[in-house]
């Protein structure tokens, strides 16, 4: 079933307006919540992220977070989906072609969960990746459905035998093109601060959080190219992934080209926050 | 009538997968094409720029341009448009999301015409602008679907009692929210040069071609926000909006705060390009 138009209808009967403002501007912002155990994970964090990008976008949600809430357990519920993800986004709704906000228009929610194993397996054995300009745009703390920059990225690692891109501006690293970055430097997790041009990842929250509470030294400090390369252990964090060591940059492996200690620390130290 | 998944249906027929690519990832590029007297206007160019925007996201563009050409002559003859727009746009496709290409799916075109008569008042009097950092990606020279920058901007203008916004990048001047910007100064027209910062507007090349066969000097060079303000005019290009005066930057009069001779001029040559 899917949750759209104020109301939950079979998938055959789920179409979009083609004046719906999603579909010609992307005009719409949407979060991917994670399921485990018929629960969602850091539901609160994730809400707070919709409404942050909401207001800066300028679009009023249409339903308040407990309304939000009943839809996804409606959704679940419906699924009966225990472990998976929730797509969640809010358009600005629909209206003739015209850039500036249309008046007296209601938001689209559309919704729908899917059912997904963790990635347990690229877990253990990590992923490859390759590095890239970041070309996207300056509010990449939004989320908000302009993604081509970011379907370019995978698509060329995919094309070029890898798992994903690592962005860098002039040289200064940022993030994967869906997920964050984190390295391991000198025995410290490293990682872009959380400013405009890095998505506010809930799980990145998470991991530092978790660097507290075991003891690791952690910053939110940008760093370049070069120390990347030289980095002991890399890793990538997001609300499927979870927690992906990165073992090979560009075709050079990463410290010894697997899982790093405290990447695997860190795993266990989430493991451990999962709904048993 | 509007031309959905290989058809023209009547619009309360035509609706969009919600697993559209073009829905949740802005995923596709588009043209808005100009209709004077009935007949397309620059055709060519704008197929021209079609599929080099398709080209640079590799999308394979689903009908060949013959083909494209009696998709528009069946919505101008539908709709007996004399004077308006046709807008097009081709996503990569309908399915379940993940970035990178999905395999085997067929480009959705979506394209319907519009009746509008042209901007006269406001190519006799002018428009005001505000000018603001440029936050966009950088491949503005492609027309894509992901036009969130766009639509802040142009909702930002109309809150500040404006049209529209110029924008720069560290204060070099690129364009406007949808339109190409040149200046007057020292006599001669200055635009932006046609690189990944701007898009290469079908209507800024007639205009650069006009000066040429007028004997004024233009140059295609980046100029500052200093030298924006000491223009002696200024003025937009667009495919619907032709050439407009730009009268008032930031609340400051743009030479003598009225549209100035080169404008006019301008103006008067693009009049004459135009079917009769």
């Amino acid at each position: 079933m899917i949750w759209i138009d104020d109301r939950l209808v079979p998938e055959s009967e789920a179409s979009v307006s083609y004046l719906d403002r999603g579909y010609y501007f992307g005009d719409g912002i949407y979060e991917v919540f994670r399921v485990y155990g018929g629960q969602l994970y850091e539901a609160e964090a994730h809400y707070d992220r919709l409404e942050r990008s909401a207001g800066a976008i300028g679009l009023r949600l249409p339903y308040t977070r407990k309304e939000l809430g009943g839809i996804l357990r409606s959704l679940l519920d419906s699924e009966q989906v225990q472990d998976g993800s929730v797509y969640m986004q809010i358009t600005r709704g629909v209206a003739p072609r015209a850039h500036d906000f249309p008046a007296g228009v209601r938001p689209v929610l559309l919704a729908y969960c899917t059912a997904s194993a963790r990635p347990l397996a690229m877990m253990r054995t990590g992923v490859s990746v390759i590095t890239r300009p970041d070309i996207r745009w300056l509010r990449c703390d939004l989320k908000t459905l302009n993604l081509l920059g970011s379907v370019l990225a995978k698509q060329e690692a995919k094309e070029q035998g890898a798992d994903d891109v690592i962005w860098h501006r002039d040289g200064t690293v940022t993030e994967c093109s869906a997920s964050n970055l984190m390295i391991v430097k000198d025995g410290a997790v490293l990682t872009h601060p959380a400013n405009h041009l890095i998505l506010h990842g809930v799980t990145r929250a998470v991991v530092l959080r978790l660097t507290r509470e075991q003891g690791i030294a952690a910053e939110e400090r940008a760093f370049s190219l070069e120390t990347l390369a030289q980095a002991e252990e890399a890793f990538l964090t997001g609300t499927t992934m979870e927690i992906v060591p990165i073992v090979r940059i560009d075709g050079m492996p990463v410290g010894g080209g697997v899982p790093g200690p405290v990447t695997r620390r860190l795993q266990q130290a989430f493991e451990a926050t999962l709904p048993s």
